[in-house]
């Protein structure tokens, strides 16, 4: 099977470390193509930003995912989930809502732990969205920028333990779920030093997508997935034509 | 004062009536400009339609905010409500979120009686966002699409009206959202048959963008609405450039 | 229009600066008379003392109320206010629902600052009431009485700022809420030493009331706030004869 | 033991109607005393009318409570029970409160079926007051006003058995919970017709009384039920003097 | 009135001491026999454990209950409680749900103290499967293991002391509900201590058993707790035959 | 990898269906072994034959579960979840869970259809449990027993599908969980007739369990599932000796 791996930025780099990621735990048989941002920020830490890398993804999805089994958003705020599920002809995952699904299967209670604090409220309602305030055992920010876990993976792997450790330690945190996409490189470095499983939701929307293609489920069209009435989209570049 | 009303679509028509019901119940002082979408559908009803609108939204915010007091998103949804407020200079309302808050001063509980079915369940997850589940008695969706409001006001408004007493006499409603940008100017003949309040959002919020211009209120700039970092935002016509 | 501002206790400075702070924001036209508790305490601090506010409300109200265009029910706590819609003639909103709603325009989540620490269930009760838990970060006290607000205003202030500082830090609070009716006079003296909106709900409930009177919304009468049955209260003084 | 029953009404035959369901039930030492309203209406449908009872039930407990073990406020709507429970130097039960957590012991899921549609959003809040929205299945009115159910008691009974089946039937109800004070003599005679507990909320206070005084608990005094501070109630006839 | 009150291990001492501690409180005329478990473990800490009391108590309610009026599970876990009530003639009462709702009429919240912390999730799990989250003001644990209570009387209050303060002080408890079967017996010198009402599990359930066979209700068998279907149960050894 | 189904009733044709279940959507190198309960009920159906099926799930996992990668159990309910995840050395997922979680990625909401109508409230607890209530549309029952889908498929076929239609028109459902272990072979025939997926909780937990295994992931043992302290289990036949 083919999954496609969209990065939410612009960094390149990032795509391809992503795409690694995805490829380590992938079974035999899954093929995984990253894709690069086309407009955007180099990262993705607010709600504005996140905007710019919906109108990406919804690009990338109309054009290519007709080749492809699955999607996965590789942004931990799964920007666009609900909009790219009913254009994508193909099952879409994000990370956030894989990680949590698949935490509730070794955790009663798992924490996010992420970037800078501005994250926080998004995560607050990430969670929300997805129904999940009951096993969320807490949020917790770190120092980090986005492009930090990738540019100083020490410093991010110590500063993801730490705060890791108290919430472990003070909220009852019984799984870490890695609250961003460019942090599951460092999983094995942080789980060294955290006494409870650590969880990259791109592994785990891998492992989810290729469970779906598995059992042959599809992406409901019922209500919330209704694909998109066919209608003139004026004047977006690269995104015009009919909307479906 | 001066309020920037955005048009999530590109139907002009459709402008000028929510610019014309701003100006119903605008007090005297207050003037109103609408704004067409320069890109998108020509009617929003699901999440990949209103992702255009955002981009809309927050292209005209960027290009014109600094002369307004207050940005109305007139779109049901509140699409990019967080996403306008991180960016703009001045406050932003969405007028889902207006037509509830000020439905909670005069009812204990209410309905939304929107357009076709599809969009229930993203009223039901606006509801959810804004966190007042409590209130909301239930949300009717009609046959009507966005469009039929415009183009065939006595049909839209005898679903309306059923669909109001159905909300009232079963679901316990005491006042009726007006669940479209484009019911405003249907409000008064909806009301002749409606035996409790029935509310437009647009009224709502030109009235809580008015309160808080007096009051000197602004957007909160602590957590959940921090204003972007620059960052350059490669590639996005008309929306390049740094991102604040 | 004319507002009737009613202050929950005996204490007649209040009721005049609740006057002065109500008239300070609102707009020309808009008249505002305030009503001194007949009866009950000096200052409402806990639930027995604010049942006698509320035979206080709605002896006034019944008497006078007619020559109204709203009613300000001038208590942090919003007692009897289902009782008094039920009875007014006019629109009723509570302080504290009113700097609520209002508040969620501009924050996503804000705290409220009270006086002394035993009002602290009654304003966890007054959110849930609202059905506003999901908005609120937390409820802060103080070491100040009622009382202390109107007659030690710069030690208020201190203590005010301070709990006002923690809530941001440690709660996340985006907005305060001041959360009693003698607090208003000292919104911009806290405002300076806080980095979010401060709040107070006379200057909300004189601008919510100002908005449903422009836009002709009245209390709805079909479920919650019906209004009472004509019947006998035998030997309330005051309040005798028929309840409707 | 000593229990003073208050009737929220000015209706003597409530009272004594009252005082010998929960004598039917007490055990041999409790002795039942009925308070009838002093003022006030002559049934209570409303919060106005509440507002009259409470005033009622403070005035009884400050005059007298001191030569009892416990306090039945006998009104479904538990009003004023917090302030009550503030004023008086022994424990105070309302009969709603009593009846749903004695019934939670003989069922997952219980349904309140209780009078005219207009005290539904009322009985509402009283369950999530209480914070047991969990627990209860529906709330379902009948055609019946309080006094119907002293005067008709044939008629009452059909009413009531008819709403009741129907909760059991559609909406899971497990046990019903009679949702007025004056229903309790009619408990036999509906519970012949309904197959699961009718339940009874004066009967369910006697007992939780009779245990707190076995066991003997008394009110916390620690944060929401702190006696009220000695304050001077100007003005308030037959409530006059300091506050505590 | 006899009621079986059901030790959830194998330590005798215990029954002896749940046995004298139901009998402090109960009233003249309640006869209370306690029964050891048969099998599983001298002390209930996990949910493994809990699994083995169950069939303990399922065993002993099969052969013996029809000889009672009640049973008491006097483990705080309320293990099995549903399955019990299936299964009884008789109403079951579990000692943790009794203290909570017998606690909800002396306090509005009221916090958990209980044993080691590996069994703080499974009370958040059991104050949630009551549906009370809005009363309980926090869980807290201590060093104890069940045993220590047994054993090391002294240590124990002074360690449910320190924990009981501190939910006072911290978290807003106005009781306190001892978490374990056998702390019943420490309550006086814990309440010595703690500035708030003390509320030992077994007496509330003594307490409600004896209420509900006053006014004559049993275990509804609408939904919830129908009676398990005669069916063979095959290979359970003391408990074979026919599950029903 | 090798997993261990559990099946929860002594009925060896049914384990025999699970099994082929679950090898039909198993991928290359799963292999999967059904074990048929030793003792209990031949169906279970309600909490007291859940608590036979638990015995039957301990004593296997802890006499077997040393040889394989993970353990499925196969009963809706998933009755001992958590109490088995404390006692297996490998990763445990029950059937309900499962299939609500994998749900979660294609459907915005789902609907339980489930056999007799006596399960609901078992399953409504089972949604909270997980803290799922947010995604469940609905709960619908059927006249089916467990046994009539294993006897009389075309008519339990028939049943589901009528239900299933109902929970889609009615209640919003975009997918349908099958609500019970012995279902699975049938979710072609429904899928069918219903136009949403269709999702049978074997394959699911097959699907999670082989992701699980490829990423490495354990149960975590920090809160909720720490292993059992190593305690005399006195008398318990077949799961004597220490508890852990």
């Amino acid at each position: 099977m083919r999954l496609m791996l969209l990065n939410p930025n612009t960094t390149e780099a990032m795509t391809a470390d992503m795409e690694r990621q995805a490829n380590r735990y992938a079974r035999a048989g899954t093929e995984i193509e990253g894709f690069t941002a086309k407009f955007g920020a180099e990262s993705v830490e607010c709600a504005y930003e996140e905007e710019f890398a919906i109108m990406s993804f919804l690009q990338t999805i109309r054009e290519r995912a007709d080749a492809f089994d699955g999607v996965i958003l590789s942004c931990f705020g799964d920007p666009g989930l609900y909009a790219c599920r009913e254009l994508s002809p193909v099952p879409v995952v994000g990370i956030a809502e894989a990680s949590m699904l698949m935490a509730c299967t070794v955790a009663h209670k798992w924490s996010i732990v992420t970037v800078i604090p501005r994250v926080k409220p998004m995560a607050e309602h990430l969670v929300r969205f997805h129904g999940l305030e009951q096993r969320c055992a807490s949020i917790r920010t770190t120092p980090l920028s986005v492009l930090d876990c990738e540019r100083e993976p020490e410093r991010a792997v110590r500063e993801m333990v730490k705060a890791s450790q108290a919430a472990v330690a003070e909220d009852g945190a019984e799984a870490i779920l890695l609250g961003c996409g460019g942090m599951g490189p460092l999983d094995d470095e942080i789980a060294k030093a955290v006494d409870v499983p650590v969880i990259d939701g791109i592994v785990c929307a891998v492992k989810l997508l290729e469970g779906l293609h598995d059992y042959g489920l599809k992406t409901s069209r019922h209500a919330a997935f209704m694909r998109p009435e066919p209608k003139d989209l004026a004047g977006v570049p690269g995104l015009g034509g009919v909307s479906a």
